[in-house]
């Protein structure tokens, strides 16, 4: 005879669901208490309620099975929506438990009532359940699960009152079945291979589960065998990559970039992907990035097995005996003079251990991570999928629970930083082998170069101030050490290649400041010539497209 | 010819709406140049949506008016929602801008996209418009205008799409009336002077608004002619208390509290209050804290003018002439010795200076600041109204922000502080005489009382780690200075006291952190014994009838 978070508590473990990242209130306590009665389950607290959903999602992504959360009515689900939406965009599974009050108490309008369910429906479209009965809670907590798990993944939020919680008399449910995906239709498969038998310029642009090593390996054989080019979508939810992996360029952020990486492709063939839209619209620019002469083609949905789906198209091609074109093992040398954020990046490529799990939160100052890593030893790249920053340093402590064993370097910049820096504590708390470097610009540099491409001309210094950091100028490393976690701060990339061996040599989390000018505030720049200089290591095609659109 | 941004910049102005506590992104950035157009709007950066809102919740409460928010899309409306929902609670005015994807982008399903309404219904649900065009966006303005300010005020949420902002043809809109709030009906009036005159034991429940001067005159003046007594709701708004006005007691957080409180009333009459329920609701337990015997009577809603409603009832009393009972001015003395909760609210009141704004989030911490502070020069108090915790550092922001003269006090806990954290940074970057603190006690201490309160009997060591926040321990000091926040920790009494009288005369932003003991962990606590313990000073009668509770 248990109460209801007794039985609610054995039925998520027996489902496999053995972590929960908790920011919990009274109306949790019940769940809280039962936490001891249940000795498979994991309790992460966090201190702030985005801590935990960012937690519970880098923990999916890494782990490829849900993590609970436990959220504290209506404004721990609000505290929490930002990183539930990266999740949901990313199609992570996340099984998020939301306390509320005592049925019978809702109706008095205490202070911390308030309507959960329509903040739950902006992240939880596909299931948002408020359990009305102990005896039905554990039911609704397998549909939870069934709906978390499903595909593709999402988030399915089941809101828990306090006296279904603490109501005796509940039988734990026995765990559900975990559907397997589906490989595309033959005739798809056929169609699409009629397609890239045509001679025609075509791309597979991977998404999803098609970014993991059986469906790169299975597209990297079609590419050998077809000429077709291979693109992955612009934020990944999680990417294998690094040498001996194939390697596949991602979209671009900037449009303009993007455009240029698209131009000429006549047939784009989607692989549990959509047809790349631009981040942001902008004043007399299309927001469609695919060009109006191509045709976009899907093999499979993000519903669907991505690997099976390759598979079936190489085998439809004759593919599968071709050998795939692997990347090569090569590092960049260890930067040396003054910081600045390549050169941070190219510190990380030179040093990344085997195995490694790489957070990209970096937003300009990231720009050169991806070609600095792409020959380092093979590892997982985690994005931010839904545009909402602030994903970063949770997902990292995430990542580090779901993967004890391997080290994590989360890339930050200062600006996204500030949004969930409580995650710092939870890291220093559960002692993770964190490595988080923050690039210290003192500005949102990104919305420099935004300003400018939505055409905002007039920038008086009113304007200008809502983008500067630097008065007064943030210190992470007190930050950190405030959290409990081993800092330094370096303006040379000596000081920061050293930091960074020695962080990721000693175990429990380490934070690394990395001082670097910020290249692009004060006038206005002119985007494309910028990026050509900001990035020398630009594929040729794309960099002698670039000129050409700067000075036709 | 304005574009939409700048048009709906000079009719905010023109309404009276100066300041914009803002986090904006790039579908925001037109109004984010347009900042530079209007000389009188005010633009206060956040580095986090939850300091925004709580700003512009803060400033609010103390300037009698709405301040505009500026947030980014879906993800930046959910971090910014807890506050918000403080604000719907308190019935706080808020013009809340919440920016979107150009109208024609959002069916792309960008990355950021998402459904903002549906978040927006739970702190706005009086007034939720996503403005379709640049003709009709000022008086989109002017409706959410209206309806902030309207009786009672509230969230209003506009949706500003980047088309709409930074589209060309827009007129700025003339500002709407501000409606006047009227007295209560005279049958109601003189129905209650009937109840009054009856003899029987009575209350006047006293909030929102009834909590200024001119309505604690009127009420005290009742109270001295009618023998009624005066209480005040148990999270108010904004109070005016202190030397030379009347004392009213709050009612307690604690439903054993708060029952002592209300027991043997036969006549409740609401002013600008709600009948009072529990805050959360506990087993085998009423929610309803009015006793059965007591009938509860309103005087004026929130929508009416309590101040002219009480004084119409001293009038039908014959109470005019009556003189109140007023606080006589008193201070404690200077505490000494290891620093406590209770020391540090005895220094507050020892030096609190003349009209202070005092800001209460110190949850347990802060069970003295009300005895301490009663005699203390005239200030005013704010305190959390919804129940999500992160209020009180945003709140000070926009507090000093509205009153530039008057030094800002906040008390908040350690568990709190870290929700919004980020406000300290807009203290230094605004330089706000706030004098921030913090108590450190390593723990979410009204969880320990939570736990036993709810019955939730066997706690084991996992259910306690979830309340325990000593590993590692914080340092508040260091998070300060991390972002140019004068910060020092102690903890001695004499220490507090050379650091707040230090705090107080120096301009700009300082946080001191008491470091005090957990009085409460460990051990399950029995509650009632524990609040007569720890509240000395407890009024003589509720001391008295708490003893004849716990030891019948």
């Amino acid at each position: 005879m248990s109460n209801g978070a007794q039985a609610l508590m054995k039925t998520l473990v027996d489902a496999g669901i053995e972590v929960c990242f908790s920011n919990p209130g009274t109306s949790e306590m019940h769940f809280v208490a039962a936490l001891d009665s249940e000795p498979r389950m994991r309790a992460v607290l966090a201190l702030f309620e985005g801590v935990a959903t960012g937690a519970a999602d880098g923990y999916a992504r890494m782990a490829g099975k849900p993590a609970a959360t436990l959220l504290h009515l209506g404004c721990g689900l609000g505290n929490g929506l930002a990183n539930l939406h990266n999740a949901r965009k990313g199609k992570v599974p996340i099984v998020n438990i939301v306390g509320d009050h005592a049925t019978y108490h809702t109706r008095l309008d205490a202070q911390l009532q308030s309507d959960i369910e329509t903040v739950a429906r902006n992240v939880s479209p596909g299931f948002v359940r408020t359990s009305s009965s102990t005896a039905q809670l554990c039911q609704d907590a397998t549909d939870a699960i069934t709906a978390a798990r499903g595909l593709p993944g999402q988030v399915a939020t089941l809101i828990l009152p306090a006296d279904v919680s603490w109501g005796e008399g509940a039988e734990p449910c026995p765990p559900p079945a975990q559907p397997a995906p589906q490989a595309a239709d033959a005739a798809v498969v056929q169609a699409i291979a009629e397609v890239l038998r045509s001679g025609k310029k075509a791309a597979l642009l991977l998404g999803g589960h098609a970014l993991r090593e059986p469906a790169l390996l299975a597209a990297a054989r079609i590419a050998a065998h077809s000429g077709v080019q291979l693109l992955a979508e612009v934020f990944p939810t999680r990417m294998e990559r690094g040498a001996g992996l194939p390697y596949v360029e991602r979209i671009a952020y900037l449009a303009e970039m993007a455009g240029v990486q698209l131009a000429g492709i006549e047939h784009l063939v989607l692989v549990d992907a959509k047809a790349p839209v631009s981040f942001f619209a902008y004043p007399g620019k299309k927001s469609e990035l695919v060009p109006d002469t191509c045709t976009v083609h899907t093999l499979s949905t993000p519903a669907q097995d991505a690997a099976a789906s390759l598979q079936q198209l190489a085998t439809a091609l004759g593919a599968t005996q071709t050998a795939p074109a692997l990347q090569a093992a090569q590092r960049p040398g260890c930067p040396r003079g003054k910081l600045t954020a390549p050169k941070v990046c190219k510190a990380v490529g030179h040093l990344l251990p085997d195995n490694a799990i790489l957070i990209d939160e970096a937003i300009t100052s990231g720009l050169m991570l991806s070609t600095m890593t792409a020959g380092a030893p093979r590892h997982d790249l985690i994005t931010l999928t839904g545009g909402a920053i602030g994903q970063g340093l949770p997902n990292a402590v995430g990542a580090a629970i779901a993967c004890p064993g391997r080290p994590v370097i989360a890339l930050i910049g200062d600006g996204t930083a500030m949004y969930t820096f409580q995650a710092l504590w939870t890291m220093a708390r559960e002692k993770l082998h964190v490595v988080s470097v923050v690039f210290n610009n003192a500005s949102y540099s990104v919305l420099n170069v935004e300003l400018e491409r939505v055409g905002a001309d007039e920038v008086g210094p009113k304007a200008q101030s809502q983008l500067d950091l630097s008065e007064p100028t943030l210190n992470f490393a007190l930050l950190a050490q405030g959290m409990g976690v081993h800092a330094v701060r370096t303006d040379t990339a000596e000081g920061f290649a050293k930091a960074l061996e020695y962080a990721l040599a000693e175990p429990g989390p380490h934070l690394i400041e990395a001082l670097v000018p910020e290249s692009l505030s004060g006038a206005k720049r002119k985007v494309l010539p910028w990026l050509l200089r900001s990035m020398p290591h630009l594929p040729q095609p794309v960099a002698r497209a670039l000129k050409r659109k700067i000075a036709p």
